[in-house]
């Protein structure tokens, strides 16, 4: 099978390349702090010192990293000179659209095509190959990494047509629906359990009748739980960078979006107040700590 | 089959009485508006000009109406005496907790059981009888009334023990999650269509594999063909008297809810802009129209 780069094998990432190794694909990897990625050479994937490295001409690299200018510090003219003429680079970061459009153009000069792929799974989900894609970019680019995609970690994979932008709008659309979600949730739990109505019975029928599927169930049980800290799979520096994007986006589209502003405000708290090793899904503690919980 | 006493045909109540009508059950029907009730008649409803005559001794009355005051108004103490020992109110209203703590009292001192039954349903899932119940009250009394909530419009019943405001509570926090639940989809809608990615790919997206269920699906759907007004099944003007009860109660019990403040501040945009016909999901018009929407 075909020898793929793969840059960046943090909490998402390290799962992902593991399930191509696993998938039968040579995987060359590139990770900033080399150590994390260590393990993953049992599985045959070769570790290498650049970006670059990563890539063979006319191959694909996927890329997962924190941030925009992660995305900017490895998408190098020698990345994109390694690729060449024909070559994909699948950026499955969260990042502003605006930047992935940038890339794009760049990329586009060498001959590479962009992808952008961002990723619908918490760490576990992408082991269990039960996450979702939202895709867009070159249409034959497209087709082309949609296996890999699946191998990876993606059990439906959505194309939101040849805007590279796109993908990254509706990412940043689902992880602020998510924020809401737990924000609703918290404010629920608070009431009820100010209201001497027990939340777990709260959470049950509203898992059952109302809101049923993963977000409601999944978060609610750690809402319920106070699991907030400890080892977070999606730590709330990462939520806080997604709901700046996401009101960055709103900014520049003028599109005003209160529910946004708040979520990032209970994250921005998570920050203020230094908690270790916070999930995102602490911004729950908010609300219940608003009320005296 | 038992005949049984019934207050309040609206949107809501009428389909419920009728339901109880093809089921078998004899139903005395009082509704302020006589007219409403009338059709009803040809499915062997018998029509009172007053509540209390809905009511036999030991019997059981069910009574659907508009808030806390329609409420009070029938709970007289002439249908009390009417109910007499051994007699059950079901309130079905989504009214204040405390109010039916005091009702639930009053009532007992005549020897008759107040039992707090809200309804999850919009009409069309009433008549369907796919509706959903949470009920809280003296529990032989739940016992005896349950088989009508299932004759009536309820496919789950979730029983939140005695106290008789508990099911108030949930009931309040079931449709403040609804409206945020629409707020939460109007911003994301709004900023998909701002940022050029169709709000019906978003919709897909996100009724798939985040939110499946039938609030986003159908609330979803509702907003991206701007049903909001026309033939309202829950108007605007109903959801703010919810969204002000679920703020009194959280304010008396102290629980500060931004984002309940947020949907009450959109509902009232709606009943300040005097919008006729305005349906609750017309609160999404609110982040829409602030974009330029």
């Amino acid at each position: 099978m075909e020898t793929i780069g793969f840059i960046g094998t943090g909490h998402l990432g390290y799962p992902i390349a593991a399930n191509l190794l696993k998938a039968g694909y040579g995987v060359k990897i590139y990770n900033r702090t080399r150590e994390k990625a260590l393990p993953l050479e049992q599985l045959g994937a070769v570790l290498v010192n650049s970006p670059e490295e990563t890539a063979v001409k006319g191959g694909i690299v996927l890329s997962l990293v924190a941030d925009d200018k992660a995305v900017e510090a490895i998408a190098t003219a020698a990345l994109l000179e390694a690729l060449g003429q024909g070559g994909i680079h699948v950026s499955m970061s969260t990042i502003s659209p605006d930047t992935s459009r940038a890339l794009a153009a760049q990329h586009l000069q060498q001959g590479v095509q962009y992808v952008t792929a961002p990723v619908f799974a918490r760490p576990e989900a992408a082991e269990a190959k039960v996450g979702n894609a939202v895709i867009s970019g070159n249409t034959a680019a497209k087709e082309r990494i949609k296996p890999l995609l699946q191998a990876g970690f993606a059990k439906h994979v959505f194309d939101l047509g040849e805007d590279a932008g796109s993908a990254n709008v509706l990412k940043l659309i689902g992880n602020f629906m998510i924020a809401g979600a737990i924000e609703l949730m918290a404010e629920s739990f608070a009431l009820a359990e100010k209201n001497k109505v027990d939340p777990r019975v709260a959470y049950e029928m509203l898992t059952t009748i109302l809101f049923p599927g993963p977000i409601f169930s999944n978060y609610g049980a750690m809402i319920l739980d106070r699991q907030f800290t400890g080892n977070p799979s999606f730590s709330a520096a990462l939520g806080l960078k997604d709901m700046d994007l996401v009101l960055q986006t709103a900014r520049r589209s003028y599109t005003p979006m209160p529910l946004a502003n708040l979520v990032q405000s209970r994250l921005t708290t998570l920050l203020a107040k230094d908690i270790k090793d916070a999930d995102w899904i602490a911004l729950a503690s908010g609300a219940l700590e608003d009320a005296g919980l």
